[in-house]
Formats: structure tokens, C-alpha cells, sequence
């Protein structure tokens, strides 16, 4: 009996039941596609790729807050699987500025502390916002404006996931303020008044 | 012969050759799902329901420009079908605020007259500005803000088509000064100065 | 100048631009299609339909561990957007027996503690298996094989996410001992012993 | 022991563990949506949904071949699955006559006899014809026009899958001739002769 | 409060905010993959790569009719966004004739002058035929055969958009005459007489 | 006239009309992508690369039962079609054990003989399990346990299709006790006896 399950198992090992795709750990190295990296040789992938081990608070910057993230940049093995997380620790008056993740939707995960997070719908630009402790999640749904701040008395931390290996993260002031974009034009573009906008570009050491 | 093939129309005629789907022409009416609105039935489409036929100038609003929309929302044959249009005509000085499309790519097709377009990426926030005329097609990839204006001499007239059969549009003054949206929490999402989010408040109508 | 911007708004307010779709809150009573719920009407829709306040640890079994899901079940503002959350507290020496997702990939967030998981790639049968502790993230390729334990000394918490609003979740042991599954049949396709499956099969409550 | 698994599987079955979806039955009653019907409701299906019983041949027609079908229409459980079958018997000399699947690639299973088959490239209008007998398989990619006769000594009968749960079929003689299509249309836009639309319009019960 | 900012920028600038891909510009020598082309390197994109400069009149063939395409293939900034354009003039008397894109849809905007457009639905081979003019959008759904021709008394001038950044294109005509398909095949699979068959290989360029 | 036409064949043939995409073949030598391999050059494809010649009965067991593949790896003209195909022989008594399809519906197509087929669903784990025959075809959805047994009196021959050119498959044996997963770590995530394990792993040629 115990031979004959031995042949089997032969048979089944040379077949191409033993071929088909588990996963596409990215080889960062080659060509994107518009749908992921090409897969790094399975042959060379163990176990930690399957491991990201430095999902930790991160050096706080002078307003004390910082994030970690873990896309398919930093994560390889979240090739082609659709989501990605960061971690987020927003020190008390912390503020996470209005941005845009263009089609990632994002869930934020309370572990510590509390956050005031919200976003504004694009239909009838209503404000949903609430404010949020340790026990809750929140919906931000694709591609729509949306901001966090610790209104908070302690420190406050947060896991947040997307829907997506590497979402785009557009930053309202970076985008206006923050390169060459030309002054008059933001002006136009923006109904800012021009004192606005130069004050702005300084701050956020654009030029233009 | 003749008769042959008579019987040969009929035996298909009856069968499931010909039940396969073609076309789902949105029943506006029923509740929408993630992926579209159910189909009306198929038995009282007609040609007019795939003609769209006001796809014309509209009134020029008091900044001279004015757009038409055919989204599956006027245009019921769209939907399912991935993409939809939209006409512009912008006269001189006319400007097409910054905002942005989540999940839908913008292709503007001139027709007559210039326009100067751009868009922000958001990997390092450059822009990327154009003036375009007839003959120029310009891709706004997806999610990111984008403008257009008119610096030239004579009334700009283009289609634009969007990969989604009705695109988000979120405009950034609308989304911040248009609504309810606090102002302390305005200025310190966007580090605008109080006074100008107070200013525009007032222009776009906003209260908070 | 403000007379014209807020003709501006008023043109704007009552176009297309204002109609397009940013979520679709599931409407939990209407029939499923198999990309998801219709949508609960936008107008009912408020900032609470986008935050789900029970992700807390839920009443420890006697196994010592416990698990909260937020699946589109639970928090339908998920509807459509193809991810969903879970949280995992795991007492010391409590097992999250073999079991798997199908088209769900699983990532865990270690939030405290420590837990050994791992999963068998379909391939070549491959078991990849680590041990992990806070700052650690691990994924799980969907369709595959995965368990997980607590082998350390201290309770373990952890967030799971997924690549699917609502998982499916074929646990081995439910699967073939938790039913009315044919015990021969149990035997013939699994090569376990009969007296095993009789064994389990009372254990797991199950019959035939 | 017993006992504490007995606990176990009480709290399973009573969570979301056991909400996740499967499958989704079609209603056919209910009005689809461009991704599928709404799914039957789960507590009324049974094994017998999953199993059609008349993929058996068909009623020869007086060209000696006959096809049964097993489309979402015919068989419900393929709804949201992606794929769907047929059984083609084609008697000596019968001619399955050049037609297309928009957006369903087609593939043969022969089991019997012989057949010539065909497609069209699109990019270059190349043809690629082989004669297929028992164990061959051919693709016929999606969208291109293709054929099959059977040029042997014997019956062929073979099994063909869809990638798509009810392909279109577009049948090139009764798009042209087999419905009241202008017979001057016709011929302007096929550059066929009149007198020859005219004939196959006769053949085809087709009018105008 | 500047120097403040500043250094708020520096780190964003150096964290995976800045990895995400808003575009991937084909490289049109590399292999292409089943969802498109790999991206070009984002370094060296600039604004040109996403405006098309030639989408202008071509050369009128003796039909008096031309066509410019932006595909990808000539506009690489489409790659992976899922739609294309095209532009038609077609002179008094000109006919496109019967053809067919495999899973794109096609949407005629009418610029100047009339056309007469038309599709034939696959599941009752119902004609659905318009008379378009300026002002007109017409939708072709994916994969059916269709046509137009300018039975006006002026040039006729449209764009055209499609679901696809390339669509195929089968033309009827072509698939059938302009290759080397055994007519004998042809005249058995389509039910032409041999005589029709002979005369469009010679017109046509056809052999075999 | 035939001379009009000539030149109109000529224009089209050096447009973009010949360019689209109609298949991928493959280039197995490439680096995979999550969504497929790169295309081998249209020019070196060929009618043979699109017919699979050796979908025949494979080389029995010494279980009685064979089976032969025709996925992407075999037939890598299925590549980006989302199909695949099986051929299964089993002999009285042959028995399919338990196995898994991530994300791959199975389609049974039953030939000569019968099958005993059953999938478990996840949600409530109900067993739905059917004698086929020939003129049956079972559809088994993606991801869950399903097995196949001969429990008649001839030997069973069926084409099985999945809706994934290369369907993973994990076996519950060879996953469990085919490779070095830990003894002790098998037993406590699946409840087996260690004995049972033990034995098991002997069988399957397991270690650890």
C-alpha cells in the first residue's frame, strides 16, 4: 500500500499539477507593467519575502508625526495581490494634510489614541467626518480629498490599508506649492489670491 | 436548396444562439450595483436609445464657457461599456478650475481655438502644461488634478472622453470653500491662511 | 466678482458634474449580484455608514482566542471596494486551525505579541512558516493552505486584512468532519484512516 | 476534549465566518446587470443547480448537425464564473458557417471524427486552418470571425468551452441577409452584388 | 514656521509618497504582455509624451475617405488606460465598410456633415441604423458588425473613441478576399456563390 | 472599379487597421507578470500554436487514473484567455482525492463512464455531492475542496475546464504530508492524531 502511494505522489510531482502560480514575489529590478512587476524567479523566494518586519513607528519629524509604509516598493511580495498597509503615529496637534489617493480606497485601522480623519464627497462636496479611537475603522472612499489631525490629549496610532500594491498620493499643497508650477496659473486655476499662493510657494520651496 | 436553408434559419432562431447579450442599456430607475445598473429589457431598445443627440454648446455660463455631459446618467447606452464624452467651449479668459477624476483617465480631443492644459503628477509633483490646438489630442492620466484655460484669441472648442462611463469630479474649491467644511480644519489641512479660507468661503457660497 | 463666483457654483451645482458615484454603501436586504450588493441610496447615507465602531476583541472561547470581522456583513460601506479587516486575540497555546481563502489574499498586522504562522504553496508543497511578533507583517497568497499559533508566552493581538470585501473562509476540519460528508467517502479521498474520521467526525459534531 | 471542540465549532457557525459567498446562482427571473443576474437565494440551491443533464446531442438538422448548449440561460450556476460550454455533432459534410464571439474566445475539444477548422487574424487578415481529430484542441481567439466543417468520413462531434458565461454569436449570413437590413446597404457596404444579396436575402428570409 | 514646512517637505520626499505610478508610457520595444506594454522609464517622460500632435485629416483615398488613429501603437501614453480615438473624414458617397472590433466599444461624435451609421445585434440580427450630424454621439457596442457611410451632400467629419487602446479591426471584406482563404472554402462557410467569391478575390487582391 | 479597390486594399494594409492585438502566444522563456507571460512575436506564430495535438489519455496509474494538461504551460496560446483544459481516464475504483482550485471554477464534462463528484461550500460546509454520467456536466466553484471518484463499473473518461489558463491545485495530502512540514504542527493545526501524521507522512514521503 505504502508503495503504491509512493508512485503517486511520483506521478503528481513531475506534472504540471506542480507548476501553476502561488504568487509574484516583484522583481523590482525589471520593467513595470501596467499591471505589476514581472515575477521574481520562484526558485529564489523563501519565506521571508513573505515578511515585512519593519512595520514600526518611524522617526517623527519635527511636527511628530511619521508613517511607515509597506507597498510593493518596500513589500515585494504584495505584487499583483491588489492591497498594501502603513502605519501611522500622530503625536498630539499632529496633522496628516488633505490628499488624494487616486483609485485606492483606504481603511484606517485605530490602534492607540484618537483622530479626527474625514473626506468630502465629490457628488455634492459634503464633509464626512468623525472623529475616532482605539475600536474603530474608517472608510475613505477612492480618489476623494481627505485629511487626519490628532485633536487628541495623547499620542495616537494607526494601521491603514489600501486597496491597491502602491496607491498615488497626490498632496493638495505639494501639488500647488511644492515645484515649478507657475503662480499666475495656480492663481487662475485656484480663485488663491496671488499673496496666498507666493506665501505658500515659499513655504513648500516651489519656484514659478 | 432555398428551403434548406429556410429550415436552417429557423433552427437557429430558436435556440440559444441568439439570447447572448449585446448591449445593457441602464434602467436609471433600478438601484445601481458596483458595476453599473441593471439592464432595461432588451425588447424596447430601439436605435435612439444608442443616439445621443444633444451633444451641443450649452449655455455659456457668466465666465463664457459651457459643458455638456454624456454620462450613462443622460446617456443610458453607456453604461457597462466603460467610457463616456463631454464637450467644452470655453471662450477667451475662460478657466476650468483644478480638480481631479478618481478612477478615470481624461483625453481632450481640440477642436478649434487653444487651450492651455496640465496636470500635477503625484510621484514628485511635476507639472506637466501644454497649450494645445486643433489637431492635438492630450492624455490627464487618471486621479491626478488637472486645469485648462483659454489664453488665446478666440473661443476654444473640445470633446473630452473619460474611461468610466460617469466620472467623479471632485473640484478643489468646491470641495473646500463650497460646503460646510470647518474652517479651522480647512486651514490647518491645507495651511491656507483663516482669512483667505474665510474670503472664499464667501465667493463659493461654504459656510463653517 | 462674488456675484459671479456663486453663479458659477449655482451652474455647477446642477449639472452631471454633481452625479457621479464615490461609494456604494451596500443595501444588505436587496439580492447579491456577483460583483456585490446594489447600493443603499446615496441621500440615507451619512459619516457613520463609513466608520464600524466594534473592532474590538470579541469574547475569548475556551480556546482563549477570539476574532472580530468587519466584512461588507458587518460594515457595508465595503461594498465594491475589495478589501475587509478582521482582528485576531489569540490567548497562549491557542491554534487558527488550517483552513483557506479562496481569491483572498490575507495579510496580518502583529500588534502585540507573538504568533508562528505559515502556509504550503500548491506548487511543490513547500510550507513556509515564521514566527512573529510586533512590527511584523505577514501575507498569505490567496487560495492557500494557512494556519497560525500561539506558541509565545503572552496573549497575541493582530489585524488581518483581505483582498475581498468578504472572504470565504473552508476551514479542513469543518469541511470534512463538521457535516453530513460521507465518512467512506472521507476516507477514499483523504487516505485518512477510518477510525480518524469517525474520531473527528464526533468531535466536529458531524454525521454520516 | 470532545466537548471543548463542540464549543468551537458552536462559535464558528454562529459568525461571519459562514456569510462568505461561493457561488451565485442566476435568477433569470431578475433583470441582470452588466456583470451577471442577481444570484438566486442560497438557502434554495441544491446540488442539482450545479449539475446540467442534457449536454447530449442534439436534434440533427437537415445538415446533419446539431449543437446543445450550456450557457448561463440553460445552466444558472455558471453565473459570474467566466465560462460555458457547448456540444457540437456535425454529420459528413456539414458546415458550421463563419461567424464571431465578441469577446469570447472559443476552444474545441474534438472527441470524434474530424473537422476543418478556421480563424481569421485581424491584424493581417491571415488565415490559420487545421484539420482536428480526436485529441485536439484548438483556440479560437476571441473576436474573429472562424468556421468549422466537417471534410472527413464520419460523424464529428466535439465539445466547445467560452470564455464568457453566454457568448454573442454573430452569424455573418443572418447579419446580412436573415433580417430586413436595406438590400442596397448591403451591397454598398459589402461590396457584394446586388443580384447576390438579393439571392441569399431569398435563402435567408431576410426582406428589404 | 518656514524652516518648519521645509523640513516637512525634505521628508516627504524621501518616503514611498513618491514611488506610486500615476502613468505608464508604453515602451513600444519591449514584449508586450496580455494587459499591454511595459513602461518606459518615468525619468525620461515629459508633457510630450502625452499630447498626440497629428490628430488631423489624412490623405483622402479615392473613396475620397481618410482616418488617423491614436492608438497606442502611435500615442504610447495610452498604454494601460483602456481607450483610443480616431478621426474620420468621409467624403459625399464615402462608405466604411462592414467591420467589426473585437471587446471594444466605438463611439462616433459628429463633427460636420451627416453620416448614416448602423450595427447589427447578434441575438435577433436586429439592423439598428441612424442618419448622424453634428451635435450626434452614436454608440456601437462591442463586437458587432457596423458601418457608415456619408449619404449627405457635404464632407463628413467625426472622431471616434474606443474601449480599447487598440482596437482590433476585422474587416469583412478583407477577412474574406484580401488573403489567401481557399475560395472553395469561402463560397462553402459563407454560402457566396463561387462566381461572387471569384470576383471579390480579383477585386480584393486575394488568392487561393 | 477593381482598380479602386486595389488601392483601397493598399491603404488599409499600411495603417494602423493592422496592428491591434488578436492573441498572445506566450513566450514561456519571458519572466511571468501577475496577469500572464509576454507575447511571443506575431511573426514566428503559426495554425500549430494554436492547436494542442496530445489531449489524450495519459499513462495509468498504478490508481488506474491519468491525466493530461493543456494549460499555458502545455498550450501557450491560452495565454491571457482565462481557460483551460483537462483530460481525466479513471478506472473503476480510481479515486481524485481531495484537492483545492484557488480561484479556478472547475467545469466536469463528462464522457463515457461515471464519477461520483462532490464539492464542500465554505459558508455552512454543506456537502453537495452527484453520480455523473455521460450527458452531465458539474460545475464546481472556485477555491473549494472537491474530489472525483469512479464508482462504477467501466472506466470514466471526462475533459475538465477551469476558468484560469494555469489553475493552481493544492492537494489536502500532498499539502499536509508530502513535504517537511512539522509533524507536531500538523497535528495541532489540523487535529489529527500524531499517530495518523505519522503514518500519513510515511505514505506520502513527508518528513519533519
Amino acid at each position: 500500500m505504502i508503495h503504491i502511494f509512493c508512485l503517486f505522489v511520483f506521478l503528481l510531482s513531475n506534472t504540471s499539477y506542480v507548476t501553476a502560480i502561488d504568487f509574484c514575489v516583484a522583481d523590482l529590478k525589471a520593467a513595470e507593467t501596467p499591471l505589476g512587476f514581472p515575477c521574481k524567479s520562484p526558485a529564489t523566494v523563501t519565506v521571508n519575502d513573505f515578511v515585512f518586519t519593519k512595520f514600526i513607528e518611524g522617526k517623527p519629524n519635527i511636527f511628530n508625526f511619521s508613517f511607515t509604509s509597506a507597498t510593493v516598493n518596500e513589500f515585494p511580495a504584495l505584487n499583483g495581490l491588489g492591497l498594501s498597509a502603513a502605519r501611522f503615529d500622530i503625536a498630539v496637534g499632529g496633522v496628516v494634510p488633505i490628499h488624494s489617493h487616486a483609485d485606492a480606497t483606504e481603511v484606517i485601522i485605530m490602534q492607540t489614541g484618537s483622530l479626527t480623519a474625514g473626506f468630502i464627497s465629490s457628488t455634492d462636496n459634503k464633509v464626512f467626518v468623525k472623529t475616532l479611537s482605539a475600536g474603530n475603522i474608517m472608510v475613505l472612499p477612492k480618489g476623494l480629498f481627505h485629511f487626519a489631525l490628532n485633536a487628541g490629549k495623547e499620542k495616537a496610532t494607526a494601521n491603514v490599508i489600501f486597496s491597491s500594491v502602491r496607491p498615488s498620493i497626490q498632496l493638495l499643497d505639494l501639488a500647488l506649492f511644492g515645484n515649478n508650477f507657475d503662480s499666475a496659473l495656480v492663481a487662475k486655476t485656484t480663485f488663491l489670491d496671488p499673496a496666498q499662493v507666493k506665501k505658500l510657494k515659499g513655504v513648500f520651496k516651489g519656484s514659478g
